[in-house]
């Protein structure tokens, strides 16, 4: 039995909705980052990083999306979330992942999260303005080059699937136009019809 | 037989010793990043997002690094750089390495990168003073917290320790006091001493 800690509208989305495809028996734990819970004593016990999501396993604890997903894929096989037994096109998957986590969320975060990196709203305010651009940048590299439809990987829904539907929930937010986006915007389309994707929104959004 | 794509002084390090202490055949190449190589023309056909490592092999290329130091564990079993039988235990390196590469490489990156982010010289020059602490608070947490010792993963050497050791090069250039962090300069020290580490810092040096 597995244990989530996520907050609506974060990156957890892409663990909750793995968790549901492979079939996994979890439970959720929502923390209430309006109310800085996510920098608790009891949360930091479980993340120091004070960061979600974590997952909590009978092994210990997991964090950062990508890892949680290629573990959620490997710990189920039966649900085929990932190719497996193809080293090479795992480690694609796991490219794919790698850059929404390390490129494209970063990207995003620069809107509301500058004072990571900075300490001035001066500065704040321009990293905010440059959001559309370089948010913009990333997804017009996926909508070109990364992409293969109908899901990322091809023909087989993989983790890469939640994750990127996750992410391009963010894109009218951050102020990028999806009508120049249109392979995303029909993988975003098609995720959102998906039952576990429909069962978690659901919960999240409760 | 792989290709490695790298410049001196990046993130493509980690790759670089892998490839060597796995026993692969393997070339290298490297790019003149102050000609501005890794936006050229020809570079770009092989990696869109103008960065190193990519990694070009017989099924096509590879980049980031978290996925490709993992595929080179699973191509290489037999060097055992990874818990490759244990979906937990590789997941807990991946979840390393993949903080390693979203959360301290990018606090890294502000010193000298802000122009990705941000548009104003006060803005670059706010970012790069905050990298000491940004930089600092991610290593007090790899010393506190997820730094086994000997090496990353504990007794195992795996694909974690070239990469904390590569980022951990930066450090003083990031204005980050070693001497807080005696478990990383140790690690930084007993990487230094292997063959395969040695023999790469000498191409990449030369």
């Amino acid at each position: 039995m597995f244990k989530l800690y996520y907050a609506p509208g974060t990156c957890a989305l892409a663990s909750h909705i793995a968790l549901e495809e492979a079939g996994a028996a979890y439970t959720t734990e929502r923390l209430d980052f309006k109310a800085n819970q996510q920098n608790s004593p009891e949360y930091l016990a479980i993340n120091p990083k004070g960061r979600v999501p974590s997952l909590v396993t009978d092994r210990g604890i997991l964090t950062e999306t990508p890892a949680m997903l290629a573990f959620i894929a490997q710990s189920f096989p039966q649900a085929k979330l990932a190719p497996l037994e193809d080293a090479f096109a795992f480690a694609q998957a796991q490219a794919f992942n790698s850059y929404l986590c390390s490129t494209v969320h970063v990207a995003h975060a620069h809107k509301l999260r500058g004072a990571r990196w900075a300490t001035e709203e001066s500065s704040f305010a321009d990293m905010k303005r440059k959001v559309p651009q370089t948010v913009g940048a990333c997804f017009a590299l996926i909508e070109r080059d990364m992409l293969r439809g109908p899901w990322v990987m091809g023909e087989q829904y993989t983790i890469c699937d939640p994750y990127l539907y996750t992410i391009a929930g963010w894109l009218e937010g951050d102020g990028v136009d999806l009508a120049a986006l249109p392979k995303v915007a029909d993988h975003r389309k098609r995720m959102s019809e998906r039952p576990a994707v429909r069962k978690v929104l659901a919960e999240e959004q409760a």
